[in-house]
């Protein structure tokens, strides 16, 4: 290696890279903005149907990241080099990739990765999907196709590529944090920037003079507007950025309560799309000029063109079908996976092509379906088509008439092979068309794009000017039947027989002869296609490794699964860090190298334990957890430059753990009651008030709810205390940044505070559980925070009219709904939820009505039906139990698990029936009568009635299952009895309605316990 | 030639050129700035002692400047490309000449120049020396060695060069605006840009908010000032310019009125002060970091190293001192010359160095003294050295003491060399040393570093650590006596025998051997060093290429003696403009060909009158102006590549008309008086407020100095209406351009608003006279409007202490009163100053006092002696006439130029003698006492009292210097009598008193005519 680039060549590099592939060369703007984005040339040129392909630096100024220059590699303000490619000239990740070796990155000797990142601005009314590219772990790159930009959908589609310089500088010159970049020979970041850093971070976060800022937001504001009045969109763009960077310090300054931040995101949602709407407007005036200015070539043909005659193999065959991709998100992967498992099948036999095994799989870069013996041909069909009745079609003679003639005619067939069959209840004259099946490759031409149009994903984008929607761009398609390629075009991509390799081998093309082949191919290209043998490879090097420091793997199939999807070719590799880390929460160090890094962790072995129950323990329990300063990492690729990748990893790493320490230190500097008053500067919902007005709501419902659930004096005031707390570490640094560990810094800061160890216990546990399959909170005060929580959060948001509709639930409801079923059902707490919602309703600062109240109610109940079925419970039994005891999920559980002996006993239905015939015949009566016990004169009655006080006396609307059955048990004989000998009918009004009144009665025995209406068989 | 680069090409060829030479390439500033100045990299890095070498582009703002895009070569917005060099690096012209042939442009093609043009911003408290650079007569770069930044020296000096990068690209491109300048293949300038600068135009003038504005503007002052208490200098820069950028805005929108605009500078130079002193003290605090880090080495040796001892020719040989500088100003060429012609011979003498011829010139790049014949070395020298007295010296036998013996011990004499001469009054031994003569060269050494060191300039700079300050900075030195080099150091830079050849060929060195081959070889290399033969060459290649297209060149020595000072090797050539534009006021054409462009003019031939005759009519007389489209540039070189320079000079010249023509369009869209309430917004002077409220004032004071000066009615409503009218043409967008074309364009717009052809005369002429030898005002309304207009200035200016000091005179008080004096005397009106100065005080928004007005008069008076004594009047009458006259003009220079006969008469001495023995007896009297004309007794006083009566009664203040001797004649003889005969100091009280009362009033005769007490003989 050379001498790496000083910071200013590298710019020089990249400019003079990307004037060479056509790109305008612009400037950085002069208004402070956070982003490239921003950039007019940008955010405002990616909009209409123009041409656009520009690159430029962007000193990007984001206030609150400031760190007064104390962390290596998070600044406030930093360089972007923002490229806009408009449109998808199809090939940009190459580009990119090509741009980086410019710079003196070999993908040879790096992991660089594409992981899934997608981006949202509601302030621009902007979204797009992508990745950050990873080099060695560090993010470098943000790569993103943007969909939409100022609430206009984008078409054409832009590629944005947004690097971070110091970032790339880091791993190039090898230094440690931005500081030490070398910018020219001899001088360094630090020496041009670290002093104006420092002072730019205690002007945001200290100096700067909140009312005058506001002043300025509303000036800003209110000349956007008067710019737009005149149609002045380039002065109104500038105004609308001086308001975002304004807003940006009075953030940072801890001085946006929830209002305003509320109303100021929609002042500039509002301003930046008008000032969108303002700049189409404009370039339409103009006839888009820079359309006619250039007309690119696109969609270079692959070798299959388009509409050529497949060939007809006339033999079994193997069919593959190869859809290459730029890297699909983990999720995407695996779901696209299972759609073609469930789809390819089926369309194959509604093609009535027969085939054997399908295999289908996939990497981040490739979905594979691969069909065995694939018929040649479709089966013939046979196909009936109705034609006149028969008496219409043939005359008395048997002769076809003018009728049968014409329909035979009409049909293609002879009119002697008409025949006559019994169809929809009359005689019909038919004709018989034998359908000749299609060749196979004629089928999959449209088989095959059908497939694949008929994936679907949570979020789906277009790229290019087909306007075809996918997980991310499709960018080669191998449709290969035998040695024949099956041609078709999708989304602009023609089908043909090359693949492509891995990405540090620049993607070499893979020529595939013939489906067969592909798999061989594909393992002598290093790539591991199988998911599970990926797996499989994973954890085995990664079990290898740790066991090298004499440590393990903690099992963690989610993060398995994400890493197995994430590679083509697995290579583990084991990474150090400095145990003076060791001293952090290993929450913090676990959930850094998880969910930032996507490492696993390295706990120590213990003893002679087996791995396997090691394994299991849970990742959250920091006190199980005894980790070693090492993690796992797992790379694209063979081991070829291991060494620089594990290097790079593990500077990212210290940086990663260096920022936590920040947080940490700085955090602990207070005690936790002293971010209090910061929680209202968080918002909890526009209408429901800040974080804060949530804690007082909690504190006021707490000792309610510690009373109704029977809390001793200690337990509530251990929970008031925590309640008052519980979610005070919002505020802290380290959830800021890593929300995932609220509730557990909660726990740690304010063990570290001097709280009660209860107090701390009950503010972690307050949260559990937070994941299916998460542990549930253990103490009383614990339950009753989380329970005062989520009884607010839901009625609230059911009152402001927020509830989840379809997949989108971004309060997070569903998940509470079920934290209180399982908690109350789990830890055997019987608890009215009606009275804890009209409880919690009552503390709103909004009205909350019943009607919200019982949606709400509703809603939790169809949790505890999911939760009960999920138990392997009949749906029958569980419908009868929640129709009465829903609102008590405690209660309902047990209920339901008592219910179950009961039908399985043989006589059942004996009792079943008894009650059904009750219930029955009094269903049409609205009227409840008046049993007037005196006048019955019937045997038969006086017993059933007698049956009936003696029954009505064992129960009561708590009774359980069996209290209920064993008291009813009696009365089966005296009700059979009883029909057998009365009418009940009868014609006498104050006869009938008083036996009727005994039978409502017994009806209503199981009222507030069970419905048995509900119950099969009934 | 090749493909010219794009725009971005250049700047990417600049980023590389200025990075391979050690430059840090900085980002464009993220706040607007009007200029790559105000960007921290430059006036903040310029301060203090550390290193900073610095490139980047700068998109400057500049709001005023704005033509909605109209205008070829003038946005409100464009890029600079900036670069400091600190320190200087010792060749920075010619590594910037470097820079444009890294671009493409070829010195060897193309007229490349360094044009005087300092550079002062009053705001940011900085300013410095330097050039524009012109190509082909475009200014493409600004270079300025900064002196002072801030309030502070710098020290180093930083090397400021500032490209105009969209003025670099018309030529390098060949297109004719911005709009057409390539950006990159198939994208311009004006796709890129054009519609935002339209719509910024818009805003600036049109749309933005002036109340908003002005809120913000004390917004971001504040928060400049809460920074500042922080010590936060970065922040507070940046509000600092957000205030200069908001200002700028109000000021484009008109917005600015008199009291504001001298507030906001006072307010933004006292923050810009601020942070300059902030920022030096952090760095001061650092350490000062970056200058441990880079030790230049500096200074590279030139062949003649220091402190060598010389050759010591024996005989006689030439002297040649050449001082080789960067482009002197035309004045300071001059100035030095002068200079050095009166100092060399003086220095020489001074030395005792004999000599022949001396020959001083020069070039914009060198200086030259060339002393023929100097004699090898100095005369010796006799000197005396007083010794004791010669008493002491010698015994009573005449042998020397021990003091004698001391005494020429310590002279180095031997005793017996001692004489004894009359010294002081006494005798004294006296030692005789005879100094020989030291070598020529061995004086030299110090006497030409001497001669340097000696030269004086109006504004000098300095450039290096020696801290030495010139003119511009010194880059070589010839020093050769004969073929001797006369080795010494100046302001860092060694003497030696190389000087430096024609900027167009590189500056290539020039190796001398002997001085007497110096003319010779500088003629062999091209450069013309005698000033008046560049004179001569370039006036007749001027006309005879005039005369090609039947022209001449109007006589203009001051253009030619500036021209000539700009070249080395003249070479004239001949453009021509598009006669179209000929429609223009030739005022205006002629000022922008000769104050912009140092061009000639060309007018046409007038029938066989002498071309001489011609050429000596005023060039600012419209009506004798018969221009043609044609103009004549003076190149720096010779004639290599004349038709690119050709080009390049008319492309300028018609953007330079284009922009006059699109101000005469814009101006002539309203009428002159439409003009008058944009005068609000032109400060006068602060405390006497805006030019309106001037306007106003003159409007009432001109009725009143009619009537003084007896205007007819007519003559009245023509002066009232010019005063309502004069000033309008100030806010004009020609005037506001061109400044020097006030008064000629108020006539111009006035005559095509419809005004009376008298008034626009009056408003043209009331600016006469402009400058020395300029036309006087003809007409008295003309005279009436400027007598007001200049009375009103002096004593408003005078009253708020702003009289002018030393050299410094801004508001040009010295032409005003200059002015009033020409005026009134030139056209023979007498005028009582003291009148005209207590009408004009009484109208001021201040107060003027006696004392303001007493000290207003003496001033005039004084400029009034200046100009009698330029007209050769002896000074001893001028004073005596200015004693009792100096109030009135006219009267005073009709009083002197009858005074003159007088003093040539042959009885002149008689009769001053006469009237001074009267004078002289009573000096002493304070008293005046009362005249008893009945108590004299001796006929010698009766009969001088009767003389006495006889002359008083012939006489008045009023009178002439005729009438006053004519009367006074008659009184010599009885005057001489009386003192003959009577002994005025007699010894009775009341005799002596009424003796004196009579001389007083004899003394008193010339009272209010002339002081003859101040006549030479006197």
């Amino acid at each position: 290696m050379g001498k790496s680039l000083t910071f200013q060549e590298a710019i020089l590099r990249l400019n003079q890279f990307w004037a060479d592939r056509g790109c305008l060369i612009w400037q950085p703007y002069n208004v402070q903005v956070g982003a490239g984005t921003m950039n007019p040339a940008t955010v405002l040129r990616v909009l209409g149907p123009e041409p656009w392909n520009v690159a430029y630096v962007e000193p990007s100024v984001r206030p609150a990241d400031g760190r007064y220059g104390e962390n290596p590699n998070r600044w406030q303000q930093w360089y972007q080099y923002q490229v806009i490619l408009k449109p998808d000239p199809g090939n940009p990740q190459e580009i990119y990739l090509d741009s980086l070796e410019a710079l003196g990155i070999n993908r040879r000797q790096h992991d660089i990765r594409f992981v899934e990142d997608n981006w949202e601005s509601p302030a621009l009314g902007a979204w797009g999907l992508g990745w950050e590219v990873w080099l060695d772990g560090q993010e470098i790159t943000q790569f993103t196709y943007f969909q939409q930009a100022g609430g206009f959908a984008l078409d054409p589609v832009a590629v944005e590529i947004t690097y971070g310089l110091e970032r790339v500088m880091l791993p190039l010159q090898d230094v440690r944090g931005f500081t030490e970049i070398e910018w020219l020979d001899g001088l360094t970041y630090g020496d041009v920037f670290l002093k104006s850093e420092i002072e730019h971070c205690i002007y945001n976060f200290e100096q700067a003079d909140v009312g005058r800022l506001t002043q300025l937001y509303s000036l800003y504001e209110a000349e956007a507007e008067n710019a737009l009045e005149r149609g002045l969109v380039i002065p109104a763009h500038d105004y609308v950025l001086k308001c975002s960077h304004t807003f940006n310090v009075l953030d940072a300054r801890g001085a946006i309560g929830v209002t305003e931040r509320a109303r100021y995101f929609a002042r500039m949602r509002e301003l930046a799309r008008a000032v969108a709407e303002a700049f189409v407007k404009q370039r339409e005036e103009m006839g888009f000029p820079l359309l006619a200015r250039e007309q690119r070539s696109r969609g270079a043909e692959e070798q299959g063109s388009k509409g050529a005659e497949p060939l007809r193999p006339c033999s079994l065959a193997a069919l593959l079908l190869e859809i290459g991709t730029e890297e699909l998100p983990a999720g995407d992967l695996d779901s696209a996976i299972a759609q073609l498992e469930e789809r390819a099948p089926k369309l194959l036999a509604e093609a009535r092509l027969e085939h054997g095994r399908i295999r289908v799989t996939g990497t981040p870069r490739r979905l594979v379906v691969y069909v065995e013996d694939l018929a040649p041909r479709q089966r013939d069909e046979e196909r009936l088509v109705k034609g006149p009745p028969a008496k219409v079609a043939f005359d008395q003679e048997g002769r076809p008439t003018k009728a049968a003639q014409g329909f035979a005619k009409s049909q293609g067939v002879a009119v002697e092979s008409l025949e006559v069959r019994d169809l929809d209840g009359g005689q019909y004259v038919v004709a018989i068309r034998v359908e000749k099946g299609r060749s196979a490759a004629e089928v999959l031409v449209t088989l095959l794009p059908d497939l694949i149009a008929g994936l679907r994903f949570p979020l789906s984008m277009r790229w290019n000017d087909t306007n075809v929607a996918f997980s991310r761009p499709i960018r080669w398609l191998v449709a290969l039947l035998g040695d024949t390629t099956i041609p078709f075009e999708y989304a602009g991509v023609n089908s043909g027989r090359t693949s492509r390799g891995l990405r540090p081998l620049r993607s070499p093309e893979i020529v595939i002869q013939r489906a067969e082949d592909y798999f061989a191919l594909m393992e002598a290209n290093s790539i591991v296609v199988d998911v599970e043998k990926r797996r499989q490879m994973i954890r085995q090097q990664a079990d290898k490794l740790a066991a090298e420091v004499g440590g393990q793997i903690p099992d963690d199939p989610a993060l398995l699964d994400e890493v197995t999807n994430l590679v083509e070719c697995p290579t583990a590799l084991l990474g150090s860090f400095d145990p003076e880390y060791l001293k952090l929460p290993p929450e913090v160090l676990i959930t850094v190298m998880k969910k930032h890094q996507r490492y696993f962790p390295v706990a120590r072995q213990r003893g002679t334990e087996s791995t396997r129950q090691q394994g299991q323990r849970r990742l959250v329990d920091s006190e199980l957890i005894d980790l070693l300063p090492y993690f796992i990492a797992v790379c694209n690729g063979d081991d070829h430059h291991l060494d620089i990748v594990r290097h790079g990893n593990e500077e990212v790493l210290r940086a990663r753990f260096a920022d936590a320490d920040f947080f940490y230190q700085a955090d602990t500097k207070k005690t936790l009651e002293e971010f209090l008053p910061r929680l209202d500067t968080l918002t909890f919902q526009e209408q429901l008030g800040s974080v804060l007005d949530k804690t007082r709501r909690l504190e006021q419902s707490v000792p309610r709810l510690s009373a109704m659930l029977g809390l001793s004096e200690a337990e509530t005031a251990t929970a008031m205390r925590a309640a008052h707390l519980c979610k005070t570490d919002l505020a802290t640094q380290m959830v800021v940044e890593l929300t995932s560990l609220q509730g557990e810094m909660g726990r740690e800061y304010a063990l570290r505070s001097g709280e009660e160890p209860a107090v701390a216990q009950a503010i972690f546990e307050h949260y559990l559980p937070r994941f299916a399959g998460d542990e549930l909170p253990e103490t009383r005060p614990g339950i009753v925070v989380g329970l005062a929580d989520r009884l607010d959060s839901l009625v609230g948001l059911f009152a402001v009219d927020l509830k989840p509709s379809g997949s989108a639930d971004p309060y997070g409801l569903r998940r509470a709904a079920l934290g209180i079923v399982q908690v109350l059902a789990g830890a055997g707490i019987s608890f009215d939820l009606r009275e804890g919602l009209r409880e919690a309703a009552a503390l709103l600062p909004v009205a909350a009505d019943d009607k919200a109240q019982t949606e709400t109610l509703a809603f939790i109940v169809q949790r505890l039906r999911v939760w009960l079925l999920d138990q392997a419970f009949r749906y029958d039994l569980v419908d009868a139990v929640l129709a009465e005891r829903g609102h008590d999920p405690c209660l309902a559980y047990q209920t339901v698990q008592e219910f179950v002996p009961w039908v399985e006993c043989d006589d059942w239905m004996n009792l079943l029936n008894a009650y059904g015939r009750c219930v029955r015949i009094v269903r049409g009566f609205e009227t409840e009568f008046e049993l007037r016990p005196g006048q019955f004169v019937e045997p038969s009655t006086r017993r059933l009635y007698q049956a009936y006080v003696s029954c009505r006396e064992q129960l009561g609307p708590q009774s359980s299952i069996d209290q209920l059955f064993t008291a009813f048990k009696p009365m089966v004989e005296p009700i059979n009895t009883f029909f057998d000998d009365v009418l009940v009918m009868a014609e006498d009004r104050s006869l009938r309605e008083n036996r009727l009144a005994l039978l409502q009665r017994i009806a209503a025995l199981t009222r507030g316990i069970v419905d048995l209406t509900r119950v099969e068989g009934f």
